[in-house]
């Protein structure tokens, strides 16, 4: 028995998230169902999170155990061949017998989407449509004043199942490029919700529906009611992992 | 009664192309449900060209004629609220009323696009994977050599219906930025599948499976099985239509 590391990468549009449910197709379901016609039998994969229906990844982490003759590149072009287009696995390395996918996480990076302008089809299935340009440099304020550790509770949806909801954030930007404006956050861990209800806050302040220094009065109320809009899925990416 | 003129951007991935038929849900077909829900009548829509099941736009033309009295700015708006997010309305302008979205337009540009290297599962909705570059320069003799007027039959699906096959390409070029190429072409029009071909044959001269002046050969002897492959349709977009 070995341990490996797959990186993978998918388009969530057409999945219910990563993790196996009763109704609807699951990237983790998908993977497994290919897995099992590569090698004749079935194998768990765990993943590094469960990522929402929806939500899409351009380099996220899960763990097989599997034979010691496991033919590690052929088993890259073949499971590639039998995995749908959108999802692709892009590497595969041996890992200690007790690395986990999910636990060993150090941390993670979420990139929210947004266009500005005309209305583009290409754009619309991976970013926010905007009808006007956000105030960038407000939203950074925002960004700037939720960086370090907090109780990130009242930017998670109620639904949230885990105890602790003190996080760290280590970095947290809104960057424009052309007409395409991307909020980007990293840190130790993410509540329920919590990239796309920040996203949707800072959005607010851009544009001035929010102040830039709210967070300050939604730490201490613990008021969900009093950020922004939880943004829909399809514009948020998994961006990277860390070990 | 009025004709407008519109400027349409598909995702063509989820239409068996644009023309209405029987047999599958097209673009045409979208847009007129949608114009019938918003304007409460049955319009015909003219479009620029039948472009295949599975290929995108990102300018297509089509004419309507619809009241005097149509509003035409809340009827971008309102047309976009009700159609997908796969097919947008960019502009919509009026035309003479003998304006013609096919008959008149002089020329079309279509981009055929690969990508090299590691599978990417959101390149590969519109591009086509390919595991090494090809050499480009060779690519670039081929293009070179098609340019001018020529019976283009060789070079079309066997299924085509048109009588005259003869066309003339004034752009053709192939352009490499990162690791994606794309085939760019420029003509007076094109037959059934004449792209996918001539892409194809592009490639395999990129691949030094076939000799950059193959296009000597293939028009003499008006043989379509020397040509390259039909490529498929997912990677080809309509970029822009001249009038």
């Amino acid at each position: 028995m070995k341990r490996m590391l797959l990186t993978i990468s998918y388009d969530g549009t057409a999945y219910h998230g990563w993790q196996v449910q009763p109704n609807g197709i699951t990237v983790q379901q998908t993977l497994q169902d290919s897995l099992e016609r590569l090698l004749g039998e079935r194998i768990d994969v765990t993943g590094c999170s469960r990522t929402d229906a929806g939500v899409h990844a351009r380099r996220f982490m899960c763990h097989i155990n599997c034979a010691d003759n496991f033919p590690e590149t052929a088993f890259l072009k073949g499971l590639n061949s039998l995995l749908p287009n959108d999802i692709s696995v892009i590497d595969c390395k041996q890992v200690a017998p007790d690395f986990h996918a999910r636990y060993d996480a150090k941390g993670k990076k979420y990139i929210y989407s947004m266009y500005v302008g005309e209305l583009n089809p290409f754009y619309s299935r991976y970013m926010l449509h905007l009808e006007k340009m956000p105030d960038i440099d407000l939203m950074n304020k925002f960004c700037q004043g939720i960086l370090g550790t907090h109780d990130f509770a009242p930017f998670s949806c109620s639904k949230r199942t885990v105890e602790d909801t003190v996080r760290t954030i280590t970095e947290c930007i809104v960057k424009i490029k052309d007409n395409i404006l991307t909020f980007e956050i990293t840190g130790n861990g993410f509540l329920y919700n919590m990239v796309r209800i920040l996203a949707g806050t800072a959005l607010a302040v851009g544009q001035q529906r929010l102040n830039p220094k709210c967070y300050e009065e939604i730490f201490e109320s613990r008021d969900r009611s009093k950020a922004g809009d939880t943004l829909p899925a399809f514009a948020l990416i998994l961006d990277e992992v860390y070990y």
